[in-house]
């Protein structure tokens, strides 16, 4: 794999030679890399890890992959003085979320860390934060490259998944008379923000909703077989239901009553509460679809996984999302930068 | 996959209503997605492209995948002022290149624009640049992500590729007695570079070196069955081969005046020639390494790739590396930045 130090750091003179010099074969002083290797795991499909030009993966027989790649931008997508183990976990989860919402089985990844000023300390914690997630899924770092850049930090995550031969949740497979369902709550992460923006310290759960969302991974892999349709919140409830419903070509009726708020939102008013668990975005549970038939295997599936979902709304042929219960309220303008004050 | 728009065009208020409000479906009005996938190609093996949360794709059976991923930053790895068609090329070249030094056939790309003030203007030229190298592999890409960013321009690209079951070339297989060997020539690139940084303008052909390189994918995958050893030299030969025989366990006698020079470094002193040709970088040739006894099989195989090569040096068991003929030329100090004066 193409795992390189940072270009500052990979100056390591060849030789000082004259007619014929025999110098050692020099390693560059900061070895990041060999920190890295800490987060390869042990797996044996790992044919060939950190440290070649790319990495060599042995996938099991037959099987599909899912692939997705998701990059974060210090000041964009994260606060500047976010934690580096805070911001390995999320770049990590984000890219988790795309491939539970696939229903596939995280394996490998890969890391592109464009930095200022790499340090022991700022890579101890993110390899600390990225193992946290990492472990216990089995996922192996594989590879990747690290760059100086004069610009703000910047982080892309790779991640490969298996899914079986013949299946993988998609966006697309909504019905007219399906059921729409959410995993976990909305909201929370967005709240927590927004409290971050006016100088206000979120309660620790509240801002582990922000800083460690908790991908899908497991009802992913429960629902392969039961959704319809799957995608994962992370502009917004609204917006990604919308992208839903627009590659499934159907539309929607979603009881706002219905919708599982995040319990600090509580003490809002409804405008607010709507704006963030419908526009907020961050949320990284999944939206899926599924028909009424086999209700009772998904709430049996997604109990063995742990996750509790609700029932919002149902698939209408008619194209468009209807709105139940808005009482007035007017429509979220879609997931919040961090720097949109 | 996780093709997304960058954030502020994302944004689609999904409703105004009060009671029951029905509003369309609305699709944002920049849609860098549809002019990406120009770029999806036709491969059968893609089972879902852009547009999910993630691709899916199919390897065929019993496959070993090489996978890696090389980040590019304007002011770092290239001048801001760079066409967006080089650019695209380029970033999909260096991480062909990774491929090629596998052995590896490419098949799939993930990319991950971070952009300022992503216009059509600049995606076109972006695309053309892009399909130049891919549309001849038959490269699909299957998805990636665009953000907007305050910082400079940045992409990642994450390639997937192909090797058979049972073998890949690494950096780590060189024999004592093997010989050394490089495609193509060295030091054309760094000396467009050089010009440029002082106001100078190469000629076409040399520049193209800078901003063309031609990945060596059809050599790579001729010495599957061939090279003990491969690397891709990037930062350099000399620190690239130092890569290699720190993987192999090996040291190297090199001949200097073996080295096969670009032609417009012919004028140039020594001093400067080597600087060039060892320290200079982006290159994009293979380094390999060869038991004497397949050197008519090496000559055959990379003749059939239509690709020059020279044999330059040979192993040795004892560590370091001893360069042949140096003349009292003092060492490369490795890959020049671009933002290096």
């Amino acid at each position: 794999m193409s795992m390189e130090l940072p270009e500052r750091s990979r100056r390591s003179p060849t030789s000082g030679g004259d007619g014929a010099s025999r110098v050692p074969v020099l390693l560059p002083e900061f070895d990041l890399i060999e920190k890295l290797r800490a987060l390869e795991g042990s797996d044996p499909a790992v044919v060939l890890g950190i440290g070649d030009d790319a990495a060599v993966l042995q996938p099991a027989p037959e099987c599909r992959l899912a692939s997705c790649i998701d990059t974060l931008v210090a000041g964009v997508h994260f606060p500047p003085a976010t934690k580096p183990a805070d911001l390995a976990y999320k770049a990590l989860a984000v890219n988790l979320s795309d491939l539970a919402a696939m229903g596939a089985q995280p394996r490998w990844a890969l890391l592109s860390l464009s930095l200022n000023q790499p340090d022991h300390v700022w890579v101890e914690s993110f390899i600390a934060g990225w193992r946290e997630l990492a472990e216990p899924l089995g996922l192996a770092l594989v590879g990747g490259d690290t760059t100086a850049t004069p610009g703000p930090v910047t982080l892309s995550v790779q991640l490969l998944g298996e899914l079986p031969p013949d299946r993988a949740l998609t966006r697309g497979g909504a019905k007219p008379g399906d059921l729409i369902a959410v995993t976990g709550t909305l909201g929370g992460a967005a709240l927590a923000l927004a409290q971050l923006k006016v100088g206000q310290a979120p309660e620790p759960a509240l801002l582990r909703r922000l800083n460690r969302p908790s991908p899908r991974v497991a009802a992913g892999r429960a629902l392969l077989a039961l959704a319809t349709a799957c995608i994962d919140v992370s502009d917004g409830f609204g917006a990604d239901l919308n992208h839903l419903l627009t590659a499934s070509g159907v539309g929607a009726r979603v009881a706002v009553t219905d919708l599982p708020l995040h319990s600090s939102l509580a003490s809002l008013d409804r405008q607010r509460q709507l704006d963030l668990a419908l526009g907020g975005g961050d949320d990284y549970e999944l939206c899926f679809c599924f028909p009424s038939e086999v209700r009772e295997s998904v709430e049996r599936r997604l109990s063995e996984a742990q996750t509790p979902f609700r029932v919002v709304g149902e698939v209408t042929a008619e194209a468009g999302l209807e709105w139940i219960g808005l009482d007035g309220w007017s429509a979220p303008t879609g997931y919040a930068h961090f720097d949109d004050a």
